[in-house]
């Protein structure tokens, strides 16, 4: 007999997951002030995004700091004043209603920051020949090239959100793991919370190491 | 009902915050040595500052490691021979003294004083575009060019707070949030103690995004 | 009279130190992602080798995270569906085949990658000159040049530990504390799992003194 | 009526609170392999000085990890095999025979190093006009120029320990706080170990800062 864990319980798991989560980018130096989100797939029939409030700070999340939204962005909880979703919500949303996607990480790290600055102008970080990269799951040899879009910022999040929903509909190639926000931040996803972040660790250990090679290489060849 | 705290659980519990603080800051690098000092107002009428005394291990403080000021940054405690004010402390009353302000901060990190000697012909440091900078207090858009001022670092601090009290009451804009002491440090101040702890992490992710930028432009354009 | 631990309570032994060296070696960065495997010697005659299983996170590791193979690099233990052994564990068994050989250490650092990619063309990286280097087993004086290959990435694993077994059995010197792998990361290894763990110590060290020397040389003659 | 420490207990206390600065200087980076050697004046008449054994790995230390020496260098406890001094100890010997210094430090730290190196050919490295100085015991203003010696490397500790010997009973004023070895690391101590290990703290502080702005300084005029 298995035992099935009720919504509620489901719930209060899934806000545990991301409140660990949360704890440990902080400490990492990806969630400092009240910068990034987190949100995970609790239902797919009816669709149920549990995602962090507007404005907490990731140090220090606790179940109260969630709520939940509905496949339009709706709250559907039973909320309080305090906890409200932040603008930002409509990106994980967007990007979790995709089929195969269950978790849905946004993060703001130096690199990350630096690098969607230094090749913004071309459009795209392209980062390839890297062992690294056979942590995206479904990559089996280093011997590939992956683009990840640098997309400008902007507070008008909505609109920003159908673009993106338009091209998930196309399966666009481009966004198959992640993009950047141009001086904002990285957004990554996975099957479930372990591969989402297992997939920012990747991106961000290879943003250090294509900014550190770059700045030697300048060194090197001066 | 409520609870209302005595003078002396106000002053223990602040005091309390102010230990994890300094436990933080030195683990993160911003209190090294026997550098910075962190203040509360524990009550406005009449004005008096909790600060952590002269010359203390930020790693390891103690109840028994602050001191209480009034409005003229005199000592109003019972104090003992081994907790005394530093002479700095003179800018916190100054800042904390301004409508608004319940806490400030002064750290010493690499990244604070490495530009604020880089950009100190400048007298300011300039940030804009980011994302992050919508944390601090009142800023609802990463379209924003925020001027951190640096200013000469002096021994004569008596001096420096009567020049600073004359622009708080001004309300001098380029002292909004923060301001930066040439190969010296940061100062940043909140509401409260969890706002000027999060004006204090941004400044310093923006410090390391712009020294890394500037490191990478130079290696990119080479 | 000494105690004899049995084999199974030698390997559990074995796992739970691998398990607190991934703890600490995904903290300090250097196996990040699904990346990286350790290898203990549980036994020379039969020859059996303990690693780490295909694909798991190295920040949570237990028990059920290894397997145990043969000097042919066979799984020998009742394994079940989720534990085999990755394509890389090859490599280790050609190592810990050597004579002298007690424990294999892989890790994917940031410096390791960035250096094996800049020194790439080089086919080594030549480290000289320092007092750490003391700390690799004997070497008696900072007065040495120690040579470290950097071989190009493959998928090909089986052949790459052909050429391995080849060099080993004709006691190659360029092979006696480690090598690098091209965009990839460091193998070292060491009479037991302590000398290992302090040999990739000395070495993510003495990558971080080269790389920031280099970038500082820059500065200083531009 | 004061309780006075037995000289056994005194020693265990020593060595307790240099196994805590072991642990935080591994972790700190400043210890690396089996680097570093700490030491404590236990005793002025007859001079006894607990330090660190060779070849320890110092992220674990435990009591049993330190020798007794005497104002010779000589190991004066019921020593086993396995506990002896390393060759360095006799440059902590040197040192804690001066008056005034009751426990040396010295660490491996990257900064260190590669300052080290950079300014080999200057023979010291200059800090100037740092806040963070007046962290060293005796320095009343930033306006302030300390000059850290650099001297050369050697495995002849013996006549190295006799040329620091005469400098100190010279009163060589470049000997105040601590000195670099070339390629190897740095010697600093205090009255006390918290003065030590306060004054180590502000030098790796400010190693970092300076090889930063160094790095950034050449970024901006390029």
């Amino acid at each position: 007999m298995t035992t099935v864990a009720s919504p509620i319980d489901r719930s209060a798991q899934s806000a545990d997951a991301l409140c660990a989560v949360g704890a440990e980018f902080h400490r990492r130096g990806w969630s400092l002030g009240t910068s990034s989100n987190y949100s995970l797939v609790t239902s797919r029939t009816p669709f149920r995004l549990l995602i962090t409030a507007s404005g907490m700070d990731k140090s220090s999340l606790t179940r109260a700091d969630f709520v939940t939204l509905d496949e339009h962005g709706q709250q559907i909880d039973n909320h309080d004043d305090r906890a409200k979703p932040s603008a930002e919500a409509m990106l994980h949303v967007a990007t979790a209603r995709r089929p195969g996607v269950g978790a849905v990480l946004h993060t703001h790290s130096v690199w990350a920051t630096t690098l969607s600055d230094l090749y913004h102008a071309d459009g795209a970080l392209f980062i390839e020949g890297y062992e690294m990269l056979k942590g995206l799951n479904g990559i089996k040899t280093h011997d590939h090239r992956e683009r990840l879009e640098i997309i400008d910022n902007t507070q008008d999040i909505r609109t920003l959100a159908q673009k993106l929903t338009r091209r998930f509909d196309a399966n666009d190639p481009a966004l198959t793991y992640g993009f950047l926000l141009h001086k904002h931040g990285l957004y990554a996803w996975g099957r479930d919370l372990a591969e989402a972040r297992r997939h920012i660790e990747i991106f961000e250990f290879l943003f250090e190491v294509i900014g550190r090679t770059l700045m030697l290489k300048g060194a090197r060849t001066r």
